[in-house]
């Protein structure tokens, strides 16, 4: 059993780094708040006995030996960095939940067969730089590594300067290390295990996603002389826009979801006509089929809104996953750990992307989930409790053992 | 005649100063370079003979004396401000036609009986901060000065205290000077005189109009994890508002026009439901009873949208002006000039908002268009030719003289 009281510390502590503004974190990736998270991390993995890599994307790698040496390493962790208004569990609670059941193994003495590396992957969120989940996805061989460091941010800035800038770009090359299994813990991000009063979530699937990025180019023109025929008014399309993708994921929820949740509008001004809106479309379902279906059908779609409107349009995809299926023993073990701990449980599939998404290409892989307050996240007041926070650790630290072996 | 070539130089000169990225021009009110473009008008004014006043609200006036010098003067100008993106000629136009109106009278040593004073308005546009001419506005007594300098910009910048800065706020009370008449020459910001061939427009009436800023608010969460019948959408609802605006403007075209050219939403993240969405509707129509309709209307709207989606929503009305009709005798001042000169000529409603609008309030007024290429305004591209500028400005001439008597 892992000490939930110090759990709940680390948890705590961290969240201190990059306050957000309404008792959330702001601590984007590449930051220097993610660069001081970093190094708190670090500390603590270090006094905990295990020692550091970290590969040419930043992402972090903590290592506990095992009675084998030379067997695979059994992989844990997420990610430190958080939306602009985050809150403080999500990705963090993977993180500190591996390194309390490292902190566990070393109090009760335990030493597994294979060794155990805790992890941090760079940049989950793809707020600031997209896509998410970038690093892990570079580990996995999705991306191209100099595509990722050549990722923007909003103010034109580069991934791989950004890294560089805050001291975290290792030497390791990525995707060099070679994992027995990989498993992340999560707060779920939607409401359906508190909704059903249930303790964990055994992740089986995760929902595959698009998000596409549309450009529509009007006139920019005065919204009080110009005739209403006479406009070609690209806010008018973003609206229709979001009204077809909202429609499209209605129609077939509960296996699809979708929204827009970024837009740009030129030059925006109150009596301007709108000449020209960036938006990312998300779109995200279990099925590829669907997830396929509905992409095609906003494409279509939005080509038959700009044409109304006489509108110009390009659309560009800034971020894509297939649904996963996650690993069949590796699941298994997050079940046999629920059952043995007498936790409450539904196999559930996740409806955000994880690292574990990418990893599970490359490694057994699956996640654990715990509930969270309101199925409430990407939102400062994100919350869970001290118990659900321990429960879902002590499942992990089962689930790692088992696959480990003592 | 007044020199074409002059006003055009004087024109371009002007341009100079706050230009745009596109060809045009930013030079926002109060800024920096809203500061150089008024040095450099007073510079050509006093230049012209004219002496300066300045009131509290930073209105300039430049008198030129008359042969009675206790006649009520002519009031003749517009504004040098303009759009983020704004164009050349928006209210530029409308200043330099009057100081070249001046220019020619000295040259051809015409000494009209009343003076004649050639102003500038502070913030016509109203971008920077709501609503659209405010100093006029306070000239008329629509607005208390003390409210109109304690408003804000978007970064929270003070009216009254921008005035201060740019060393524009003058000593004269807003609104002491009684006028004869006011005369504003500007271009036409849409399509119908170039469309019909036509020299000028001779302005009968102005439509009135609502600014309503709509806060929307829902609630902010993981657009992946959230399940479709759990979201409180805030975007969405901006989205079927801006659907509403536009619907409700087509019922009553061509005799009215909406849309929503400001919007900002928060967090604005990819993967984020909007949790807050902050947009200005501006609807306007020259029937103040359908005018006051499609405000009821679209209230009402609002409510029902907010209802289906569990939003919560206020709305405030950050800007209002009734329809206007102009002056009959300034109107056929202006109708007798363009006959005269022999220009084609019909008379027009304005559809954006003008000083003369609300000086109308407090003396005769009337109001000279010119065309301007594709109808295009607030827009960089916006564009006029030397000869159609030419020929507002003698209309504004012949029309002054003809009220100011020699
Ligand atoms: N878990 C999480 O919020 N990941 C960010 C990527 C996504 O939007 O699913
Ligand atoms: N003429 C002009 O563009 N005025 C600004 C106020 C408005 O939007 O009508």
């Amino acid at each position: 059993q892992i000490d939930g009281d110090r759990l709940w510390d680390a948890l705590m502590e961290m969240a201190k780094i990059g306050p957000g503004v309404a008792g959330g974190n702001n601590r984007q990736t590449l930051t220097d708040e993610d660069g001081e998270g970093r190094k708190l991390f670090q500390s603590w993995a270090e006094a905990a006995g295990m020692t550091m890599g970290v590969d040419t994307m930043g992402n972090m790698f903590f290592r506990r030996e095992g009675a084998d040496p030379d067997a695979l390493p059994v992989y844990v962790g997420s990610h430190l960095d958080t939306q602009p208004t985050g809150g403080k569990y999500d990705g963090v609670l993977g993180v500190l939940g591996a390194l309390e059941l490292v902190r566990t193994l070393n109090d009760l003495n335990i030493k597994t067969k294979h060794p155990i590396v805790v992890t941090n992957w760079t940049n989950e969120e793809g707020t600031r730089f997209a896509p998410a989940m970038l690093a892990s996805g570079v580990f996995a061989g999705v991306h191209e590594e100099d595509w990722a460091k050549a990722r923007l941010d909003a103010k034109g800035k580069r991934f791989g300067e950004e890294l560089k800038r805050i001291g975290w770009e290792g030497e390791e090359p990525v995707g060099a290390r070679k994992m027995k299994a990989f498993f992340e813990l999560h707060i779920e991000q939607g409401p359906i295990l508190e909704d059903e009063g249930l303790d964990i979530g055994v992740v089986t699937h995760g929902q595959g996603l698009y998000w596409l990025e549309v450009t529509l180019t009007g006139k920019e023109s005065h919204t009080g002389s110009t005739p209403m025929p006479k406009r070609r008014n690209a806010g008018l399309g973003m609206a229709r826009v979001t009204e077809l993708v909202h429609e499209v994921a209605m129609d077939y929820q509960p296996n699809a979801v979708g929204a827009i949740g970024h837009v740009e509008v030129y030059p925006n001004s109150r009596n301007i006509i709108p000449g020209k809106c960036v938006f990312t479309i998300d779109i995200r379902s279990p099925s590829k089929e669907t997830l396929d279906t509905m992409r095609e059908r906003i494409e279509d779609g939005i080509d038959t809104i700009a044409e109304a409107l006489d509108i110009d349009v390009s659309v560009d995809e800034v971020g894509h996953f297939d649904p996963v299926t996650f690993d069949e023993t590796c699941v298994k073990a997050v079940r046999n750990a629920a059952e043995r701990l007498g936790l409450s449980h539904t196999d559930i599939v996740s409806g955000a992307g994880h690292d574990a998404c990418w990893i599970n290409r490359v490694a057994p892989t699956a996640m654990v989930m715990c509930p969270c307050v309101d199925g409430l996240s990407h939102n400062e007041a994100e919350e869970i409790t001290k118990e659900w926070a321990a429960n879902g650790a002590n499942v992990l630290l089962q689930a790692v053992v088992e696959t480990a072996g003592v």
